[in-house]
C-alpha cells in the first residue's frame, strides 16, 4: 500500500480545511494511513509531521507495521494520553480536526483538558473516510480475494443446509471453512435465518432448527488480509409455493435493476431508487425496510451509504454492496446481495455466485 | 432477568444525579435495562416514563424482546432521530444525562440540534455501567455456563495444536467446536500466538505456522445467551528449556497471588498490585505490560478495570478476569487467565481448567 501518498493527500486536505492537524482515533482510518492493525493507537497528521502513538503492548507490532511515520510510546500511558501530551507541547497546533463520527464525548473532553487554551478541537470533514471510498488497485485486488473466498463458502453451506440442522451449526460449518481457506476472521456475525426467522432482516444465526419448508437467508462475509467481503443468498428448503417464487423473482429483478444503475456519475440515491422502484412495481415496496447497500473495504460498513436521498456520486474504484430485500413480517424474508466495484462503464461483480432460486 | 427492577434502580440514580432523563445509546446498557438485543436502538429513562426507540428492521424483534417499556418506531427514521423527535416534545426534560464514554461527538451534536434550547445534554455518571458491575444470580449462572463452554473448547484445542499447523487453523477448530456446543459467537478475535508471536500480547491468530518448539498463547471466549466468557492458557510445543519453565512458573504464581487477593472490600488496584509484586520478585515486573484484568458480562471488557491505582472496591457478584502475563520482546510470551466471580469470602473460578504447564 502507498501509505506515503495517502498521508500526503490527507495533509493536503488538511490545508484545504484550514486545520493545523488531524487527530485520528478511528482505527480503520489509522490502518489506512499508516498500516497499523493493532487495537490501540492515535495518529496525528500535522502540516509538518506524522506521529503515531500506541502503548507498550504494541511496541513490536508498531515497529513492524508502521513506516514513514514517527512512533511514540510513553511508558505507562495510553495512546490518547501520549498523543495529548505531545500535542500540548506543539505550539503551532491551534486548529485540530477531530473525527466527530467516531470520537466519543469523553475522549474529546480528555483531549480538550490536556491541550493548552489556544488549541481548539473542531469537527473535521470526513477526510479519511472520503479517501477510503475510492479504492486503489491493490485494495480492489484484496477485496476481490476476500469476496472469492466468500463465494467458496457458499458451496460448503449448500452441503450442510437441510431441515432440522440448527442455524448456528450451519454458521459454524461455514466459519470453519472460512478459517480453513485462510480467512483472518468473519467480517460480522453470520446471518443464517430460516423459515419465519428469515423475515428478521438482521437475524443472526440462532439455535433454532431449520424448518422442513421455507426460505433461509444466508448473509456472511470474511476478513482476508484486512479487507472485508459481503454477500447474501437466499435459498429454499422444500418445494417453494408459487407466491414464494414470485417474491423471490421480484427481489432478484430489483437487485438486477440496481446493479444496472451502477456506473460513474450516478448518485447512490439513484441506485437505491432503482431497486425500490422495481419492488414497487410488484407491490412490495413497503416491505423493503432498509437501504440498498453500503461501502465495503477495511470496514464491513463504510461510506457511501446507498440510500434514498444520498447524493454521493459513484466513481470508478468504489466498492459497494447491492442488497435489496423483502420481509413479510412473521412469514418470509428474501435478500440477495453482491459486492461490486464501480468500473469506467458500469460495475464488476466481485461475488460471482448463481442467483437462480436454489431449492434444497 | 428482572428488567423492572433494573429500570427502577436506574430511575432512582437519575434522581440522585438531579437529571430529568437518561438518554441511553450504548447497546449493552439498553440490553441490560430492557432486554433488546438488536443493533439499533435508543432508550430514554425519564422520571415518568421508559421509552425505547428502534427502526423498521426491528419492529418484530423489539415487540418480542422488550417488556415494560413503551416501544416507538417512526417510519423511515433512525432510532436516534426518533428519540430526538420525541424528547423535543417533552417539556419536562431539561437536564438530560448522556453516556459520554459511548456517545460520539457527532451523535451528541445531532441530539443537541434537535432539542429545544432549554434542554441541556450533560455527561451523566456511569449509572448503568456501575449497576452492571455487580451481577445478579441469573447473570452469574449465564456467565458460568459460557465459561464452562469455554473450558470445554480447550480440550479440543489440545487435540489440534501441533508444530506446522497454522494459528488460524487452530482458531478455526476451536471456533467450530464453540458453535457445535451452542455458542452464539466468539466474544472476541481468538488469540493463538505461537513461538516468537507469543510475545505479542494481542497476537490474533495469523496464518503463521506453529513452530517445533516454543510457547503458544491461547486466549479465547464465547458468547452464550448474550453473556461472555474469557480465558487464556499458554502451552509449550516441544521440551521447554529451564528458563521457559521458570518464567511460566513465575506467571502462574503471580496469577495465584492475584486470585488470593480477590475478596470483598479490597480495591481492584490492590489485586493488580498483588500480581505485579509477585512478578517483580522474579525480576519480571517490567515485562508485565498490561493491566491484570477487567469486568466480564454482556461485554467482554466492562467495568471495573483491574489496574494500578484503580480504587473500585470488590463486591460479591462482580465478575472479573485475572490475567497477568510476561512478554520478552522477540522471544516468548506467557499469559494465564481465569474469569472469577467475587463471593462473600473470596472468589469462585468460573473457568476451572488445569494450569500446570502443558507440553505438547
Amino acid at each position: 500500500m502507498d501509505y506515503k501518498d495517502r498521508l500526503a493527500r490527507a495533509r493536503l486536505a488538511l490545508e484545504q480545511s484550514r486545520l493545523d492537524a488531524l487527530l485520528i482515533t478511528h482505527l480503520p482510518n489509522i490502518s489506512y494511513l499508516c498500516g497499523f492493525t493493532g487495537s490501540a493507537g492515535v495518529l496525528v497528521v500535522s502540516q509538518s509531521e506524522y506521529v503515531f502513538f500506541t502503548d507498550g503492548r504494541y511496541t513490536e507490532q508498531a515497529h513492524q507495521e508502521v513506516k514513514g511515520v514517527r512512533i511514540k510510546i510513553l511508558q505507562g500511558k495510553s495512546a490518547p494520553a501520549a498523543a495529548a501530551n505531545w500535542m500540548a507541547t506543539q505550539k503551532s497546533l491551534r486548529r485540530i480536526g477531530i473525527g466527530a463520527a467516531h470520537m466519543t464525548v469523553a475522549e474529546r473532553g480528555a483531549f480538550a483538558k490536556a491541550l493548552p487554551r489556544k488549541a481548539r478541537l473542531v469537527a473535521a470533514p470526513a477526510i479519511v473516510e472520503r479517501m477510503r471510498m475510492v479504492k486503489d488497485p491493490e485494495e480492489i485486488a484484496k477485496i476481490r480475494a476476500a469476496c472469492h473466498l466468500g463465494v467458496a463458502l457458499f458451496d460448503r453451506l449448500l452441503r450442510v443446509v437441510r431441515p432440522g440442522v440448527s442455524e448456528t451449526q450451519v454458521a459454524g460449518e461455514l466459519e470453519f471453512e472460512a478459517r480453513r481457506l485462510g480467512a483472518d476472521q468473519m467480517a460480522f456475525s453470520t446471518i443464517i435465518a430460516g423459515g419465519r426467522r428469515s423475515a428478521l432482516p438482521h437475524g443472526r444465526a440462532s439455535q433454532a432448527k431449520l424448518p422442513l419448508r421455507g426460505f433461509v437467508v444466508c448473509d456472511f462475509g470474511v476478513i482476508l488480509a484486512n479487507y472485508c467481503s459481503d454477500m447474501t443468498r437466499t435459498l429454499h428448503l422444500g418445494r417453494p409455493p408459487m407466491e414464494a417464487r414470485r417474491v423471490y423473482q421480484a427481489v432478484r429483478e430489483a437487485q438486477q435493476a440496481a446493479l444496472d444503475a451502477v456506473k460513474p456519475g450516478v448518485t447512490v440515491g439513484e441506485v437505491d431508487g432503482a431497486a425500490r422502484k422495481s419492488l414497487q412495481k410488484h407491490g412490495l415496496g413497503k416491505f423493503f425496510t432498509h437501504s440498498t447497500g453500503h461501502g465495503v473495504g477495511l470496514e464491513i460498513h463504510e461510506s457511501p451509504r446507498i440510500a434514498a436521498g444520498q447524493m454521493d456520486l459513484l466513481q470508478p474504484g468504489m466498492v459497494i454492496t447491492i442488497e435489496p430485500g423483502v420481509y413479510l413480517p412473521g412469514k418470509v424474508g428474501i435478500r440477495i446481495e453482491d459486492t461490486v466495484v464501480v468500473t469506467d462503464s458500469g460495475c464488476e461483480i466481485l461475488t460471482p455466485c448463481p442467483k437462480d432460486l436454489v431449492v434444497v
